[in-house]
């Protein structure tokens, strides 16, 4: 429930659209609803300015789809992250509108089309072609958000050149999100060329004493660099959402 | 050097009160300026809206002063940050001007007043009295930035009573930077209350199973919170650029 | 063999009820029965007040019937932990009466109903959907070893009035068991509000820097609040019966 | 300010002792006091059964001074754990009523008798004479907070005959810390003797493998007794608190 | 190849049963043979006292049945350690005589009886059910290698009373290898009530913060016992033949 | 496209063979080609001697081939790394001249003889059979880039003899790859045999504290020859193209 | 108190040179006697065959020498190790006969010559320079405890000659005591020589990643080589009494 | 004792300069040379082509100064590694003719010009002004070596456009070696430019989850770049000795 939602009962209250009763029962909602396995905080999208996201990893189908159920009374655009696509099938199943991207594990559910609310361009880059499922979970909840979005993959510090190629949709982004395993080296080298922040995703991409992407996120860590501020390994999510809250300052 | 000084440049030979020659002695050293134990960056407040910062630590206070003899022709606002009390009074005998600030181990050097351009307040948000010295060099980074600056001291998690009765600041804060040692849960509480984005810094207080600041670092990062972005321990400096770079917007 | 067993065997023998000789066969199975692959400790519910419990993970059908075996002889409660489904359905054949808990991996074998020892009420919390499993295995334990125990779940701190919303149960209650992953900042929020003890169970839910649970134990043991303890990762049976110690006293 | 106090200054009110200003402004300190570097919270002992205590390590002479002159006003027991020697002498000039343990590191400030409020004996246990100071810390935290206190030193399982000798003490204490470094056994032969909590504390005392007590720690969260719970490497204070939180259920 | 063996062939030699042709041809396999994959060592029963021992978990079946077919011209003892049931069914194929136990997850193939060559009895003791593979693989070794060897499983120090039943068994061994996961306090308590040497095998037992056996490792290695060494997790066999080692001498 | 080629395409133009237009869309492909989900590196082969590598473990076999397809037609070797079996089928479907090399998990795809172009020889040492894969992945990748390579496997330190007897061979090698799991040891004790450089390649082999090759990574960090540098674990790529590099210069 | 200790006053006993009474008093102080600060074991020199050993490090002066004193009535043979050369100084000038041997950090107090009791020679190995304090605190406890000792330093395997010169003494020693810091792949070497067991000792010497000794000791772990166990870092006192016991077998 | 030398001796030999007495008194000393602390090893320049370089940082005065005055004797270089300003002062005044340079704490002993035998430039890099002393530890080691060095400070990742004005010297070097703190990035660049071997050198510079350069030192081994190679951390002796053995080839 946004703002316009909420608006929205009040002006058909006002204006006699809408009883006093059953403005009341919509409203009483507002706080948050138990469903046993989940406290669904419907009062979120108010408070944050975007609905709960579902994180599918350790839920059940079941328990996917009565989260969405509860929401999509109220909410315009749903996101379920790490889910599977046996898991996805089902809940495709039940919700014939969203969409599933694999190569992201996310589910998108959206209800008409998003305002974009973004200041200017996020631009998502990727060092290789394995961190793509990372890079395209940071997009596609960037997009969900609001935001105009742009992204260039494959671009490491191994071929420095490529990624210079891109400069001047790099210069011109308004909040960069740089995605990188093995050596976590791309961040430190783009957030040197612009004035912008960046938001480093680590990826468990690599082998060896890559420790499923420590090495990458330390690397981020230790930046010489300093527009620039890290989420957790694999967090292509968390990247894209903080990405859109500071786009929309 | 920033776009001012390089248009006042231009200008003054435009009118004529510059000659060629004289604007182009000043306009070479806008490249690297090599002093052999440094390449001195003059193009970067050009580039990234900020001139270089002296990372204090581990150089000589030869070297510092050195540095900052070179970019006090170009900057107004130069910063030293991890300098002990020793070379700080080195350096101030030096830079008469300058202002050392015990606690946060930093030197302030600003020429005339720095105008104000953030666009909303940043506010800095500490766990602990211990924690107090990160967040100081976090607050002056921010303030040295061109940002208006509020503070919040030793309001952490154990008596949860205590933040809330900030609430009213916090929500209405453009950018926060929530400093914590410990088990480092004050970001995750901070960023569940607001839509806009946290820098959290984990600190190094603590002993035992604290790791000097690890503990904090992944608790961080592995906030159920989304609008949250992570630096290095204790790097205050860090967290009040990037929060300035985000204001900046 | 509790003491209400022994009292009885002994009680039979100075009534006649039972020969000097059939006693002595009983009573001599209060030592160790060694069988083989393990040792029983029947003299362990005397000496610490509960049987021993079967960790079912490493140990094969066979030997977890026979274990049984042995024990439900003499005792009225009986648990197996960490036990799949498959090897449970296997030990139901066997133990038609009990039964088991598929999401916390338990089984539960009671004769008659367990007098409630426990003075006050244990409650459970748990931070999120995903640290349910674990919050059950404390829960189940708790029960069996005589509390009245309740439950609050999917509470974590990014949402902080949902928390504040159980503040009543939460204040009523003799001992705390607080479950939580990821940021494991939960427990501390919990401990500052009351007065009472809290065991802290870390849960290996997260993924990147999660560390398989290690960040949501370090943070736990690193808590600003002292009326907290912690037990291992994942380990829901161990805080649900150091709960039930307590709770005994 | 705990509950007597409070009670009180409501009694003088009712009875006309006090007026009705005067009241006021005792009261209106009970919620948070804002001293600039910390937020006293005095309304802690209501709340949770014992004023909060000092860390002093990472505080000024200054500070802890500041500090233990707000709560001196209200509470009869102050504590400053983690004090060198220095800071100590400095603070005991500015209270000579206050006492200074110099092997546990701690200031106690209590004002007449404190009264034992605990229901049985708190034992503390530790593996090696280099041990006691923490065993100390624990040992007065708990004496400060009303129990009854008892202590066996140097007792470690490499001569575990030695532990056998205080069989009756053990089995009799009503709460067990137990403290111990290098391999960290004590806390499970211990647990494994009695039906009462155990609270286990690691020390880094130790060289080589044992990482600063983290060797001990995990072991202790291994323990196969279950009912035992652990607290963070040598501190010595929670344990004694948490044990005196359980000593009062 | 063994002493005897090569004294048998140079008897053979001096009394003309062999030609010394014949006899140059055995003895230059006495060097190392080469197969393409493997360096097979036959000296090494000579140097060593035993003959090299296949580690199966990163060999083919064929390379395993090649080395074997290689050693069994010379060797009368044979043991392949970490093997699976399915690699395991296609050597005993090929060999006979060998004989696969299930639960170490070794093959032993024997030329008649085995002469006891150890001076003592080599107790292996072992903490709990789930740490009896590993100890079985240390008593097969010691056994193979010509001792007398006798087990006790199942004596943890949660109930040391379980240990304290074989006391007798304890202080008449000659070697002692003590098994244990979890906390891995076992060793260090039994080398406290002996003379003789312990050699501590840490298991992987164990599940949140046992690390895979580390918390054991450690654990032991810090044991406050000096009559005491460690081998690798796991490592059943090196236990066992470093016992055997002690036991000859 | 090498040199080589380039210079073709050049003399073809100057002799009339190819028209300038032509010339040009050949050439344009020097720089990078995007294909979505890689930028090929075509100039790559003339910056740095030999063509790019294709990483095969995170890339789809589409994606694989598609960049085979590209890279045809320039290059003369193409090689794909840590490719599995059912991937490398269907690859080789497609470029039927192509080689899969099951042990080394690799893809070779040369063009006619690959000039000899390495100075001396390089020698492959492993110690035990099961680093042989990384070994062999090293041996391949050698011999790829045009060098004469030889191979010793299995003469790992607890035979050192075994080492010894292929002295010659070490010695007069151009440069040496020492490849071992488990404690590490092997290069430092052959960079102590020679005065050319040796590239060591830890390997995950090994159980209990071997950390998946972490701890012969850190002995090989720690050697106490100088001449010798370390590639990640399992790299034997790396470390074949390292060496082949030193042998070119 | 050793055997001959306690057979000495039960003869005196038995030919009346001794009154019962007086007996009693000397046998009561084989229990164990309560210091306050320590438990003295006079019991353990029967038990284990040596008396208890003063670990000096966390002791203070008075500790030690107030142990010191009570064991001297008793023991022929008082061991402190860990102890720095000042408190040595002042425990020196307590006992004069006792003797500081400042590399090894240790203090022998004997009282009359040792008898030799171990069966063969142990031989003290050591790979550097730097690792020579470690090694003679092994030689220094082995002498002590009534063995021939040997010892042959600085023969790392970077020149794996220097080793070999010393086959011989290697060839024939009973029981192998190797000391290395770095890559600890010095007791791999050696054990791959002989039949005998290794006991090895890791070091803290190194830098960088040798981790304060935990790259040599998980070396050490990880060898392939059977006829060996570790001990703690930098622990050459429990190598030198693991030997002793060994070698008295 | 280079081969010269040796050939010196011989040709004295035939033609009747020295007597065969004498010259085999010279050399014997060829061999081992026992002095007690260390085995020197004489043979080495032979063997390896460089003498045995001495690591300061574990040896007293003393040692130092009696190895060089062996090693004088037949060598024409000596270093001396990690001595502080202090022990070189007092070896500089046994050696006038040796040279200390401060900030790389390295001793340089040589006995006239040392003959350039590398084949073309070493060309180090260093990231920051604070990784400079391990830089030039790098660059006397390379030059002690007999090859021309040049090198380049404070190139780091955040401007790379300061690395790239250097372009030239970079792409005409023979063997780069590349010195980096904090994220490593800069040998991945570098790396990535050229077609020579890199040797990367992480440093303990940096602060935070730098970990005393492990960050730097995984960053480098997960290098997406080929040719490239890893020495230690802070391990610039290593670097430069690796590349001359390098660019002697």
């Amino acid at each position: 429930m946004n703002s316009d939602t909420l608006k929205g009962i009040l002006n058909a209250v006002s204006t006699g659209g809408t009883s006093i009763d059953d403005a009341l029962i919509s409203l009483k909602h507002l706080s948050l609803e138990d469903i046993g396995y989940a406290h669904i905080d419907h009062h979120r999208s108010l408070r944050k300015g975007f609905p709960e996201v579902i994180f599918g990893e350790n839920k059940t189908i079941d328990q996917i789809i009565g989260i969405m159920e509860r929401m999509a009374q109220w909410e315009k655009v749903i996101l379920v992250t790490r889910i599977d696509a046996d898991k996805a099938k089902a809940v495709i199943a039940a919700f014939p509108n969203a969409e599933y991207h694999s190569d992201a594990r996310m589910i998108c559910l959206t209800e008409g089309n998003i305002p974009e609310t973004g200041k200017g361009n996020i631009l998502i880059i990727s060092a290789g072609t394995s961190d793509i499922p990372v890079a395209k979970e940071a997009f596609l909840t960037a997009k969900a958000m609001g935001n105009p979005v742009e992204a260039v993959y494959d671009v490491g510090v191994a071929g420095i050149h490529r990624l210079f190629r891109h400069k001047e949709k790099i210069e011109k982004a308004s909040v960069l999100v740089v995605v990188a395993g093995m050596e976590g080296a791309l961040p430190s080298v783009v957030a040197g060329m612009v004035e912008r922040p960046v938001i480093a995703v680590p990826t468990s991409v690599g082998y060896g004493s890559s420790f499923g992407g420590l090495t990458a996120l330390f690397s981020m860590l230790n930046s010489c660099s300093s527009n620039i501020a890290v989420v957790n390994i694999d967090n292509g999510f968390g990247a894209g959402y903080m990405a859109s809250t500071i786009n929309r300052l």
